[in-house]
């Protein structure tokens, strides 16, 4: 099929396109950016396809790009040629894939959560770093994890960072937005068993009483979590620390926690 | 005692410190860069003293900085003071601490390392992203590790990423760096178990058979291990993976390891 080229760095699209890297604009249009062929496949392995799909001019062809192009062709998306310079303008980054999507946003309500589809789930609160988030996302697919649950103020799971650090799994687990009364309420309503790491009246957390549906909880990168969140966790537990520091990375201690669930809860 | 102070730009000093966010000024100095109170009371109470301390005039007082002051002081170091929008300069950070240290880098000569001081090692190879080393550093000093031993070509451990995503772990676990062959030999003259995470010809991780010390080995974020090194490890493991994806992220797993290997060794 014939495709829209584009040859000019001040084409509204890709102006609009660059704009997705900024929250904002991501915010108002209700549209992220994903690079990569990789990231892509994933995308549409798990059903989701870019609205438009801008692939450098002179690129390689590959299989899966062409199967990505057929898939979007099908779903009535648009595509775009351009140069790999103005593409990699686009995505900002030093070493430029040869190809990026913008998709929709998709709602991140609590409601649409069906607590009962996984065993595990993982919460954080008030995360700050994108490449922790994006970690958090990878992890809850290993663990087959329902999805990942931000609560309070959390930097924006569509962010290029986040994104590219979740290696796909934005596209493969639910993802949830919150603030800590409205998840409190939701989890009461029904099944599952709050969890985090904590030192405050917590018990090892090898071989503790874990149950399913599970939602591990880690909270703010330098705060760590609010006292009345731990306190309101059905089990506080504790991880041993042999050094000088008191704590982990949040996306570590995420995923050690998680792992040692997955050994009670997938027996 | 009365300080030097600095009030310009242009300032020799300030170019040389700036420049050690440089890799290759790094290099050739043999020095390195660490912003903030807490990482440089972690350094001190580790027995490390900055050969420089700049402090940003107008700070507030904090004992542990009156502390930090009299230990450069008494040590023979030199203690500058500077407008805060100066060191904001020096350290690029956006928000800047009030106090940052230039600090010698030393030795990690592998032939420093005493394998038997303790039970753990952690092992990253040709690892690329600071934040990821910097963590396993952190990881490295919660489980006790004797410390971080980095294979073929790493980022730069005393960049100022890796510094502070290490927590203070730069400055209490044992760091070495060395081709992969000359980590081999100098495993194989002594006791020592080599542990990656595989999928080749791999068992479950939970329950294997370590052993003291066990030298836990990630590899590269997107290549991963070479096959001839896992096929050198005494023991290869593999932890499930309920997703799509088929790997953690790299200091995920060595964490999510790290602690399976305490639980067995630290009994």
């Amino acid at each position: 099929m014939p495709r829209k080229i584009i040859t000019g760095f001040s084409n509204p699209t890709v102006k609009a396109v660059r704009s997705l890297r900024d929250k904002k604009h991501r915010r108002r249009e209700g549209r992220f950016l994903v690079e990569g062929l990789r990231l892509l496949t994933d995308a549409r392995e798990s059903g989701r396809l870019p609205e438009l799909l801008l692939m450098a001019q002179g690129r390689d062809d590959h299989p899966l790009l062409a199967d990505l192009e057929a898939a979007v062709d099908a779903a009535g998306g648009e595509v775009i040629e351009l140069p790999l310079d103005i593409l990699s303008k686009v995505t900002g980054k030093d070493n430029p894939q040869a190809v990026a999507g913008v998709f929709a946003e998709w709602d991140t309500a609590l409601s649409r959560i069906d607590r009962n589809a996984a065993p595990i789930w993982l919460v954080a609160q008030a995360m700050r770093d994108p490449g922790n988030l994006g970690t958090m996302l990878r992890t809850a697919d290993a663990v087959g994890a329902g999805g990942l649950i931000l609560l309070d103020d959390c930097v924006d799971p569509f962010s290029v960072e986040a994104v590219r650090a979740s290696m796909g799994g934005i596209f493969t687990v639910a993802l949830a937005q919150a603030r800590w009364d409205e998840f409190l309420g939701w989890l009461r309503q029904g099944e599952g068993q709050l969890v985090a790491a904590s030192l405050r009246d917590a018990q090892p957390y090898r071989g503790a009483p874990y149950a399913a549906p599970c939602f591990v909880m880690v909270g703010n990168e330098s705060q760590g979590l609010p006292e009345p969140y731990e306190m309101a966790c059905d089990l506080r537990v504790t991880m041993p620390m042999k050094g000088r520091a008191d704590s982990l990375n949040a996306a570590v201690a995420a995923a050690v926690l998680a792992y040692e669930v997955l050994a009670a809860v997938d027996a």
